[in-house]
């Protein structure tokens, strides 16, 4: 059932089977969705350099908390503020928010392991705080954290015609390219990064430890995701592939998110490859443009029938410093913020433009910091 | 807004305020609601004799985990075997999965506080299991689990229509009656049970005692529902009051349950009376013309602008002995039935007719048991 006839709004493009992008957006064009975010935290964050979702190492431990209390109640309860990276850059979730408001989609949070837990009403999967990846067994619970997942996709697919599953997971690059160099999806390094200096060698090394401290060889686990997880990934990976496949076997679902995301498209892809055909990756157009990562060329590597569709929002010509500083590879992605624009456009039928996004975070930014 | 001209199928009938509820159900009628079920466990229910909600004292314990397991996934994963009271009477949930069944109405289990914990994805609370209320401190997190039900009640009332509210915590009738006279809105021991011979001595004798514990007498708590139900009630009430209060703010809130849920309803009453007016109790005929309690006198007690609407399944002519008990004063409410019953009617504009529930209640049953 190929829709030769619809047309792309300007505010998004495809990357990959444009055909199959085209055929999955017809089909919820103007339909109702559901937003999830799978809010996570592993040790491997704290460890220095990792990651930048955070003012510091220890706060990047706060953040996945933090980003969930923004959503649901607009403020934050477990810290002063909101995250931020080095230099006052705001958490992508301030275009989450804006989208998800926009757009009247109704929201819900998912616990996949958090030690820092959020003070909203959350969807618990049974998980527990994710450990440094270099130990080699990083994660617990990981059935358990699939099955109800698979659950909580299946009961989402039959209240709404879409779903949208996102995450924030500080440090979850690191543990995307662990899982995926444990698959052999991967053969190289080219996840991204919430900071325009991707610590690339860093990354590198820890993964390299990590397999080394799992007693595996890259590709020794192609055929087991569930078991990458367990040795080097995190808790949000789990439940989110849980969702995806739970929700997908009966409507389409946007992944919302970037690299982090990968890894569980490439282990759903594997234990559920009947899903494959009815979801397609949501994200930015930083993401895409990133010279410092290569989303295409990742998934390329994983299927040829997952297409990504982008949401062009541009900051160039914000006023505020703070968001203007995506457009120079701060942040780019994270708490579904590409599959929410998207996921908020397609409800619309194309109405919600790029530009009325922009609007939204402004009026939330101004709210947030006081400038009002 | 008074509807005058809105006429109630044969399936439904009302006790108080007609008109109320008239108003409420032609606002919501044919339009989409959600049903949530609040587990929890109060170790009241291992006191012997307190609660017939499990083939044993200790299993009482099992029974709100395995209900939410049957809703969900139709099996049970905690226990062997469905919910039953001794005898074999099979749980109320049965008649609720043919309500949410028949009409598609989207379902979601919160976790208010259990010691056995489902094996689904649940809404988690922040709460924990119960004490026994002979201890006078019988409830820990209570206002967290307010505030997290009350964000939850808005989260859904952005997404429905319309919220049914309901329970499945045994030994809640105990409890119920120990908050309804801290509150003093109860002077005399009205509550139900879910066996026929009420062990309503029994009750009275424990309240009596959880109130000494914590030093309080009847009434001495009027303008206090949470710290009432921090000295001697459970932990599904709190998450509730938060639910309804949030939820009914916006849309038309059914709580769906018998004398359990009137504690309940009086502390939302206390805390929030602008949302008087904008709920209804949902019950079943069952627990309406119990002998040994009175729904309609506690409910005159709380407040007289909150009408019952209650469902006239009947199961006099079933071939099952474990249904036909329900007639005989078993089990007569619980896990949401009544309410999930008189959600499809309102969903369906009437078309579910009672007559429908219970074929779709023998066939969940056959299923369950075996007997196909």
């Amino acid at each position: 059932m190929i829709m030769t006839g619809f047309e792309l709004p300007e505010s998004l493009s495809v990357y990959g089977d444009e055909e199959q992008a085209k055929e999955i957006l017809s089909r919820i064009w103007g339909k109702r969705g559901v937003f999830t975010c799978t809010v996570a935290n592993t040790r491997t964050s704290t460890i220095p350099g990792v990651s930048d979702a955070g003012d510091t190492p220890e706060l990047t431990m706060f953040t996945p908390a933090a980003d969930a209390e923004i959503l649901v109640s607009g403020k934050t309860t477990c810290m002063k503020g909101i995250p931020i990276n080095p230099g006052g850059i705001p958490t992508p979730a301030t275009l989450t928010m804006a989208a998800l408001r926009l757009s009247s989609i109704p929201y819900y949070i998912v616990n996949g392991g958090c030690e820092i837990v959020p003070y909203v009403p959350y969807f618990d999967m049974g998980g527990v705080c994710g450990e440094k990846i270099t130990t080699g067994h990083a994660v617990k619970n990981v059935r358990q954290e699939y099955e109800k997942g698979y659950m909580l996709g299946e009961m989402l697919a039959k209240a709404y015609d879409f779903v949208i599953v996102s995450e924030s997971c500080a440090g979850g690059t690191t543990t995307a390219l662990a899982v995926m160099m444990a698959m052999g999806v991967l053969k190289e390094n080219l996840v991204s990064s919430s900071s325009p200096k991707n610590p690339k060698e860093l990354k590198s090394r820890l993964v390299a430890e990590a397999l080394e401290a799992a007693g595996i060889k890259p590709g020794d686990l192609a055929d087991d995701p569930l078991k990458a997880i367990e040795c080097v990934g995190d808790p949000m990976m789990p439940a989110n592939i849980g969702i995806i496949a739970g929700a997908a076997k009966s409507v389409p679902v946007i992944v919302g998110g970037g690299t982090q995301m990968a890894a569980v498209m490439a282990g759903v892809a594997k234990m559920h490859p009947e899903v494959v055909g009815n979801f397609f990756q949501g994200t930015t157009r930083w993401l895409m443009n990133d010279p410092n990562s290569s989303m295409k060329r990742i998934m390329d590597g994983i299927s040829d029938r997952i297409p990504i569709v982008y949401v062009n929002v541009d900051y160039s010509d914000s006023p505020y410093e703070g968001l203007q500083a995506y457009e120079w590879g701060f942040i780019k992605e994270g708490v579904g913020c590409g599959g929410a624009s998207v996921g908020a456009i397609i409800e619309s039928k194309g109405q919600i433009t790029c530009a009325d996004l922009v609007d939204k975070v402004h009026e939330l930014y101004r709210g947030i910091m006081g400038f009002d």
